[in-house]
């Protein structure tokens, strides 16, 4: 087995060199220009350790792991429009640099080229691949959607919102993984095995990123702490702050999401407050780790060397570790 | 063999009894929307047709069908948010009707939706299929760039202009067809050739447009006749005139393609007499006529029984027979 910065390494050397068309250049340079900004490439890395775990070369695996972030590219693109997010890892966004019809079209190839990595495999496993892909990327569609639906509903439920985090985030970490044992042809058992670790870990992760965005480190944190409390972002923080309230911390808490101060940190404050005292934030801090306790538990039954699972378990390990 | 207008029955029954996810609504309805609205149904029509041809039911060609006319209303929709237009076969546009948010999240969702569709096809067919398609859905991608892109141009040319609309509308009939051979099962060599039929045909067809637009019957053409005039389109009339011209026609033609007056039926008879002047509406007859003779050309190396090719030709023949 390799460490995850060999893998990391691996991407992005294989992201240099990665052949684009060329012309037309409007529809391809937006293309190259958005997967040359990097980020940690998470999910190809998973697609690539994933083989490894189950005993495949993990150079096999890096087409489907270009599949899978160049899909995670595309649903960025086509997201910052929604969103209209003027940044996206620190550079304009594709559609401010060129404009909202070439964020579409530069979008639309992106996710037919996704699907291309995968003819690099013999028809069984593409078959396999594509069909996961298809399911996985209609389920991130529909995650982006509950999550815009939610923000003009009052009445969103926790199942609902845990539905939303793991179809918008969570669906693709698990595919990611489970596309690494589809490449490595394991059985069946242990692919359906590392999609429930990878859908786990993927929820407890992004639960996690509800609790930083409140309470984590500004110093390590790497978005503005706060940034879903100044939005009025419905979150797993808020939701469980709603579900525990009195009547009259509820009604605080609705003013204070109602609002769009100038000057931000004493409503920031204000609502820490209010998850801490209602046990939103002790309850939330529960839920990640019951997700990541669950993620650890599939990989008991996992039919792997216990070294491997020790692979896996460090990794799940480090990614929740951030400082809170 | 079927009837073109049996085969239209068929798609049309068969478009109804689409069971399309039902939740989330707001990503769903505006699918179902689309879908609903009709149209001609040409491309699905093609794929069945096509597969009878060389011999299998065409019943087992329906999955494919449904992944064309799927993808080609994914097009429509982005299209029409990236042209602004209001209106799509009588009817709102996606994007007014709802907003470019769904417009886009919808038209995502139909992309991967076309491709779930060729899983009904057992491994070595499916990864025939979906390599067809995808190759074919980034060369609409391409050629929608390459419309875009020649909005902004002065130097476009006769030979780009062709592999424009190539790209934009006659690979994905030629794909159409080739999906029925692919799920026929037929020779490479019967699928190369309905291709290159489907190819010269569509391309044969979309000059057709360019020229029925300016020269076609208000009463029997679909569209308003004058339309790319009043746009200031840059169609192959156009580009032929440009050639033709003389310097002073070619002045005041450029003059007339500037302006974007309220009354419009002097600008049309003015550009009109020009197309005709120049013998540029001669060569678009002839480029016509000569894309449909390839066509027809490629029907006799077919190995298939004449009275199968008799019925291609018929479908071209009728096509192409559309009122001048």
């Amino acid at each position: 087995m390799h460490s995850i910065s060999y893998y990391q390494e691996v991407i992005s050397n294989h992201f240099s060199s990665l052949t684009i068309n060329q012309e037309p250049q409007n529809l391809y340079e937006p293309i190259k220009y958005i997967l040359s900004l990097g980020g940690k490439r998470i999910r190809p890395v998973l697609t690539l350790m994933s083989a490894e775990i189950f005993n495949c070369n993990y150079e096999k695996a890096l087409p489907a792991a270009t599949a899978v972030e160049v899909f995670h590219n595309f649903s960025l693109i086509h997201d910052d429009i929604m969103d209209d997010a003027p940044l996206r890892r620190g550079n304009e966004t594709v559609h401010e640099k060129w404009n909202i019809n070439t964020g579409i079209l530069s979008g639309d190839a992106m996710l037919i080229l996704a699907y291309q990595y995968f003819e690099q495999y013999e028809p069984i496993i593409f078959r396999e691949l594509a069909k996961l892909f298809s399911k996985t990327a209609l389920e991130v569609c529909e995650g982006q959607q509950w999550d815009i639906d939610f923000e003009t509903r009052d009445d969103v439920t926790i199942p609902e919102y845990i539905k939303m985090i793991e179809f918008k985030t969570a669906v693709l970490v698990a595919a990611a993984m489970k596309m690494g044992a589809i490449v490595a042809d394991t059985s069946k058992e242990n692919a359906e095995l590392i999609y429930d670790f990878g859908l786990n870990l993927g929820i407890a992760f992004q639960l996690q990123d509800d609790y930083l965005d409140a309470f984590g480190d500004p110093e390590t944190f790497g978005k503005q702490v706060g940034g879903d409390i100044i939005e009025n972002k419905k979150t797993y923080l808020y939701l469980k702050a709603i579900e525990f309230a009195t009547t009259e911390t509820k009604e605080q808490l609705l003013h204070l999401f109602s609002i769009q101060p100038k000057e931000n940190s004493d409503k920031i404050n204000s609502v820490k407050d209010i998850f801490n005292l209602t046990g939103s934030s002790k309850a939330t801090l529960e839920a990640i780790k019951e997700y990541t306790e669950k993620a650890f538990q599939t990989l008991e039954k996992m039919n792997i060397e216990d070294t491997k699972k020790g692979v896996l378990k460090a990794f799940g390990e480090n990614l929740m570790g951030r400082k809170v």
